[in-house]
């Protein structure tokens, strides 16, 4: 039995991967594989619809808002954020608070003018900044509402007074959001919707055209949103798997009530960590992330010793982004209060052991 | 028993897909499934490696060229290779051979000049055309050497003295070429490599950064090709199972005995389809695709009752697509030459109840 802490792609339902594995041989009675059908079937346009249906569900999102199943990561949409939204010779405020927040605002800047409004770097972004202000002659304001590396999370919308982006590719989907509070959305699939390959765009739909630059059409969310998902030929497996995912978690309670249960699973292993002397919390805890929870140690030794024991325990991937160290324990929707239990005693186990 | 002619995503070998299967429970012996591994992982890094290798030695990747497997389509490539290639106010040059060539053009001509030097639109895209001269200021010359929608392929690279791009995405693996008459060659992996949501892009190294252009890193080539195509996070499914559809290719010798395959699947169908008095062929006689095999019949109600026929004899997939209309039997690696067997036998059937 593992214990999967990976920090993506990582752990899914088991009941969505017997399912998905079924239907590599024969999907939904068809005589042929997922990997094979067309993305024109009946049977797949299906899934795409299903799909959409249980977003708009469990997200709530309102009416005006498309929902857009992509490819090409969170990464792809740093780009696609300002060539939809920014238009030339405009601006964008962008919140540093971290790799992937400042990777986001680099790429914006390749297309416009970026302002950073704040930036937690001088500490390693081990917290959120506060009581910035945003120019308000900015197109839009753009944030990551998790840090997965740091282990930070923003749990309120900063109040900003302009349009605002989030990448939510680690915290969609684990708690309740207001969509109508957000412009645009995304989200790379790997961590709670589904597994890598594709990412969910939740866009409002007069924002289309808003930059008024010639954009290739791949790159435009009108034509997505036009197109249903289906402007090309989408990643198929991947949007399958969601949808199975989606269905998991619709089953479950949905959002509100898994929710409650990430809260319940970050309390008990942040509690471990605050009375275990041998460990350490690295991000400030006013901002402490609810998806991934990082924690250090004293010296190299024990971190080799402290790893090397939970690894006989079958946790995986808890060891911690190089720019941190020590250790990141990623606790998204799949992971249960059991894996979670695992790890705090293999935490006192080591206590044990040690003192 | 299905037989599975659809035009793409398609079908791929059953032994494919009984591993591809196996491997969402568990792969590779790591206790975990290829959906919730990481894609920093040791195996997983090993599978990208395998796949990059495999497409090398099948295709003989000449050393100066990267292998990269990408996001989004032949249609994000429609955007990528003017992006990367065409300079700010020049001129690229373009052959019309059907709605994806078209549509290629189309895309980079929101990004700089191009130019039709030839086009068969006037006969529904019937034919190849010959003769056509191009202008050698052009940046590159863009073609697209199969035309699944109308069955027509071009078996000889043009000669035209300029960097040539060519749109693969149906033939790529089903016949030897010659990679170094390329400057790049791209293909959607969902015909002959492996399942929708990853695609295949072999590109010179000295064409990195030839455009002069700012390119957002996401959609600049270099930066995939000094990440061996891991630049932000895989879509890590379908390049697994693309590499597994490589060591079946492999395994059965390689492109060249596949080739030899396709060239009797194909002779074997046309050879029906001209002797045959109920069918008759779209596609130029001397153009004529072996991937994707257009037909039709004299009367709508013909056409109605054959395709209730094959439906009944499992064949699925033969509709023509609605610009062509009739039928299209798309025979890419993984179709049996019993497939084959198995449609012809369903037309003579048809050919002796009718007459």
């Amino acid at each position: 039995m593992k214990h999967n802490f990976g920090a993506g792609p990582c752990i899914l339902p088991k009941e969505v991967f017997q399912e998905a594995s079924q239907a590599v041989i024969e999907f939904n009675n068809t005589g042929l594989s997922i990997l094979e059908i067309s993305h024109r079937s009946k049977e797949f346009e299906q899934v795409v619809i299903e799909a959409e249906a249980l977003v708009r569900e469990l997200l709530h999102v309102p009416e005006n808002y498309s929902v857009l199943f992509l490819q090409g990561g969170a990464s792809q949409q740093f780009a696609m954020v300002p060539m939809n939204l920014l238009p030339e010779g405009g601006k964008a405020a962008y919140l540093d608070t971290g790799v992937w927040a400042s990777k986001a605002a680099k790429e914006a800047s390749k297309l416009g003018n970026v302002e950073i409004v704040a930036s937690s770097s001088d500490k390693n972004y081990t917290y959120i900044p506060q009581g910035f202000s945003v120019p308000s002659d900015a197109a839009y304001f753009h944030f990551t509402s998790n840090n997965t590396i740091y282990g930070t999370e923003i749990f309120e919308k900063p109040a900003v007074g302009i349009p605002t982006v989030v990448d939510m590719s680690s915290d969609i989907l684990s708690r309740v959001i207001n969509v109508a509070d957000y412009d645009l959305i995304y989200a790379g699939a790997q961590k709670n919707m589904g597994p890598a390959g594709v990412t969910l765009v939740i866009v409002k739909n007069e924002l289309f055209g808003k930059s008024g630059r010639t954009v290739p059409t791949i790159f435009d969310y009108q034509a997505h949103a036009k197109a249903g998902s289906m402007y090309n030929t989408p990643p198929v497996y991947s949007i399958y798997v969601s949808m199975l995912n989606l269905r998991w978690l619709k089953a479950k309670g949905g959002v509100e009530v898994i929710e409650q249960e990430n809260i319940i699973k970050a309390r008990t292993l942040y509690d471990e960590i605050d009375r275990n002397p041998f460990f350490k919390g690295t991000a400030n805890v006013e901002d402490r992330s609810r998806m991934n929870i990082t924690f250090v140690m004293d010296t190299p030794e024990q971190e080799a010793a402290f790893l090397n024991l939970a690894k006989e325990r079958g946790l995986v991937g808890i060891k911690g982004h190089r720019s941190v160290g020590g250790f990141r324990a990623s606790v998204y929707n799949a992971l249960t209060i059991s894996s979670i239990n695992a790890l705090v005693d293999t935490m006192r186990e080591f206590e044990e052991k040690t003192k």
